[in-house]
């Protein structure tokens, strides 16, 4: 069983929007929707914190959360300043002290109960899964605009949510880094500091970042091809 | 002034298409086509060689590149098997021997003159330009599925073509590349390979690759805005 934290924090000032990226709509439905309905539809998902922005947390209060069909135990809290400080502020408000933790990010909105159960199943000895797909393009490291290396794609992947760890080394890995003010792009990131084995499963290439506001339009083509339309 | 090598090489396989990608047709015409309409427009560019799979020659003979609006001179080679033997078979058939060669993947039908140009504008020093976006996802590297290191974002970009280098340079370097049997992913890591310094330009998100049946897609989504629509 795996608690779920949901850590929907930006504004998407890169998508020229003044609600945050989750509220978005899309086919009539904020992103968040999607997300929330795949949580419940997931079997390994126990329960549910949504971390959203301080001026919205009435809006998304748990009785929202009902209307849109999450049954499961939820409750909704207040983020930080940073993606890290709010999904720390989401690993206080779990309740449970062993387990796994799923971490996802709701600009993501078109993650599946499949890909979600894939992360949620921790191998023995590792501490944490991460969804990742290969990298496509060829990737250079620049000092000042200028390149210093090209990097060996084939050893790289390009990592996405879900996340999935074990409870007490995430909660380790965050008290670390608060201490240490490491902001890191990823939960895994924060864990692999503290020395943690984490280890990639295959994500998928459908389930993108909402960033920009074509990404919209990509996400609405995707929705549709499942719709089988 | 500018040599343009235009690389259409791969089968597009993970397409499932039968087709070469730069075949597809995207809004009733093949994606090559939009390439070589970019070549046309772009003031710095002087001559085109077209590489193509042996097998393609025939069809994309330089009357069909007339048809399609290519007056610059021109020229269609056949290709080797990899990327960088057909890059290296384009360069043979370049007539100059000084100046500037772009060099361009005929899977990014998007290209837009401005980035055509801002590409062949090698600065002082340099002895190319790859065009590049910021990456946006978090990237590992990965050894057997266990994550070894998380990639400092700030210091890397997702390259793209077009990318343009000195002549003389392109060449010596695909002699050594080729002298060696080095693949590299892209002409610039030929080129850094003997000590060649590039620098990065700004690309474009529109400008993808199209690797997937969605990017099509995607393709068929920004041409629309292009287009007002």
């Amino acid at each position: 069983m795996a608690f779920g934290i949901i850590a929907a924090g930006g504004r998407g000032a890169r998508l020229g929007a003044t609600v945050p990226k989750f509220e978005l709509e899309l086919e009539g439905r904020p992103l968040l929707a999607y997300t929330l309905e795949v949580f419940q539809d997931a079997p390994s998902i126990e329960s549910v914190v949504l971390v959203v922005p301080p001026d919205r947390k009435e809006a998304w209060s748990v009785s929202r959360l009902r209307e849109l069909g999450l049954s499961k135990p939820a409750v909704t809290v207040a983020g930080g300043t940073t993606r890290r400080g709010s999904v720390g502020l989401g690993l206080l408000a779990v309740e449970g002290e062993s387990g796994v933790a799923v971490v996802h990010d709701a600009a993501r909105p078109l993650l599946t109960v499949e890909l979600l159960e894939r992360a949620c199943d921790i191998p023995a000895g590792a501490d944490g899964v991460v969804t990742a797909v290969p990298v496509t393009d060829t990737v250079k490291e620049v000092d000042s605009s200028v390149v210093t290396a090209t990097l060996d794609r084939e050893r790289l992947v390009a990592v996405q949510t879900p996340q999935a760890f074990r409870l007490d080394v995430l909660r380790n890995a965050h008290a670390a880094a608060e201490r240490d003010a490491f902001e890191g792009t990823d939960d895994a990131s924060l864990v692999e500091r503290i020395g943690g084995r984490i280890v990639v499963v295959e994500g998928s290439r459908e389930n993108i970042k909402v960033t920009y506001g074509e990404d919209l339009e990509r996400a609405r083509v995707v929705l549709l091809e499942r719709s089988g339309g």
